[in-house]
């Protein structure tokens, strides 16, 4: 067939290409706003070169315990950014037979990550608005070793009411379930202040790659009060990558210093942006749903995988298909790029629309 | 009991302690001799914060392609050091019921990555001088998934003689097995050149941190002719730790330009304090294999678990347990120190030998 589409295998195709020669990137989910300049700073001056502890620079570890109601340095592990702590976290929990439980869509690194851990991937579907149904919920997660919660959600964008969280820390404290509770965008929610989860079996993840635009430096970490979890992933760590680089731990601490205005403004910014291309697909007639938080919208495209072939070849746009976040006749923008290009993509995404896509 | 050991729980209760307080470190295997000065040079002007390609910096791979004979930098995956190139592997090839055939005395986290990987570890034992026994190496290798060559050897310092290592290769090729060859040590030899093993599915493992005293910032790498193994391990990489730091990266390339005078220096003054730990040993009336590489000492002394605790409790110094290496009734001694530092340990060793474990 002369017109077959070429498909793009999945997001790691994308990762770490850039956005030149007219190449627009709603793609990869990576600010373009740079780090606070302190983070830099604090790497022209770093001379150490030793191995570090395998549970992350204490001073790092001793900040962070002040960002968290209760905490304390020992309840942190810094990792090679948050993909490693789930990594962790799955294999230290991991039971031959374990089930985890996904939200769908999900991020989409969460089902190979347990597969890799040896356990077994169950979904239940997000309601509209991208909610959890907790009646679903309620039905589902007995039996499971564990289940994810994702708010602000990537690929969604869509937040979760406290009133949810607080019957699913409940119902998963009564059954003895741990909570991993993906955070990472949890300092970009345009509508309210994020809401810890908490509970004896609850783990935290988060990184410094949304909030300070560390997305290269690697550097993330998972909180949680259960002392032998925790001590699990340290002896996992010591034998699977050891310190994470001591480099991006100097820089995160950096980061972590900076007046609250660096995030503030950031923010300010995203969600102009998360306002420009909602309105911009809602006038292109798309059907999506409103994003509370993170830099990503999913709206409804037919034949996804054919729609990003066609971006990137034809209108030289770097999107993600929907379903490689188990949401087929979806796709993901990512609106972490400037508004003049926002604006530009909208423009494309519009001739496509009215030519191509109207003959699949 | 009231002289009862507090006995030391593994490596993890060492690593990222320091050697001050008159504390003498012996114990964990990294330089005290600082990166090349271009090293940190690099870092203080690179300004970059997106992610990176999942395989790695493409002039850095680019780079270590020249040091290997018919190699692209499509073989090479960079890592959050030797550790997570190890444990990409063992996962990547990992198979239900599948043995890994480790040498014994092993590096401490061999068995540890065999075993979160799924599979099984089996074991040969080294023969006298540290040596691989061919013939019991033909009889134990058959229906192994994989088997691990370490030549330099952490802990005990030796090197295998090049013929074996082509016998090795030749049955490894005819079996069809992977042959996982760490070689972190390769410049580390003080007789001879470093023998590569080479084959199919021969998957070499290096680093940046003992060459270039690079520990802390976690840079090694994975390089393999077999391109689908490579393939697996960077789709897994994508879902467990993306891309391995930038900033550690970028030290990695400008380490990897500096003329070849900073290693050779370097080798000079190991040896120089190899010759002065094995003679002093001797000189102590301790048994133990001649180190021909990497900066290790493995004499036996027994009941190495009471050792390692006096020493460290009584004697200020810290050393590795055997056992934690499959060597019980051996300790390691890094001479990764300087030679005052060498001179003063060898003679708090002498007390304790006349002293204390004449009781043990």
């Amino acid at each position: 067939m002369p017109n077959e589409p070429k498909l793009i295998p999945g997001p790691s195709f994308f990762i770490g290409k850039g956005d030149d020669n007219g190449l627009i990137s709603f793609g990869s989910g990576q600010p373009d706003l740079p780090p606070p300049p302190e983070a830099f700073d604090a790497l022209t001056k770093y001379k150490g070169f030793k191995y570090g502890l395998i549970q992350g620079e204490e001073p790092l570890r001793a900040k962070l315990a002040e960002e968290y109601p209760a905490a304390m340095p020992e309840h942190f592990v810094i990792t090679n950014g948050a993909s490693e702590a789930i990594d962790l976290v799955l294999r230290s929990i991991s039971k031959p037979g374990g089930k985890v439980l996904l939200p769908r869509p999900y991020y989409y690194s969460y089902p190979f990550d347990v597969m890799y851990a040896g356990m077994t991937p169950v979904y239940y579907d997000l309601a509209e608005g991208g909610k959890i149904n907790y009646e679903q919920f309620e039905k589902v997660a007995p039996g499971c070793r564990a289940v994810f919660i994702n708010s602000p959600s990537n690929p969604t964008g869509t937040v979760q009411d406290i009133e949810t969280l607080e019957k699913v820390e409940a119902l998963c404290d009564k059954l003895g379930l741990y909570i991993i509770s993906d955070e990472v965008y949890k300092d970009l929610i345009y509508d309210r202040e994020n809401y810890l989860l908490h509970g004896k079996h609850v783990v935290t993840v988060n990184s410094f790659s949304k909030t300070y635009a560390m997305c290269g430096f690697r550097v993330g970490y998972l909180y949680s009060q259960d002392a032998q979890l925790v001590s699990k992933v340290i002896e996992m760590k010591t034998h699977t990558s050891m310190n994470t680089s001591v480099a991006a731990q100097i820089m995160a601490l950096a980061a972590l210093r900076v007046p609250a205005s660096y995030v503030e403004k950031h923010v300010k910014i995203w969600k102009e942006r998360r306002d420009m291309l909602y309105a911009g697909m809602l006038e292109l007639g798309l059907k999506l749903w409103k994003p509370e938080g993170a830099f990503y919208v999913l709206p409804k495209l037919k034949n996804s995988g054919r729609v990003v072939s066609d971006l990137y070849y034809k209108y030289r746009m770097i999107t993600y298909d929907g379903a490689w976040f188990g949401a087929p006749d979806h796709v993901r923008f990512s609106y972490a790029l400037d508004a003049s290009k926002i604006k530009e993509g909208l423009r494309r995404l519009k001739k496509f629309l009215k030519t191509e896509y109207r003959e699949y």
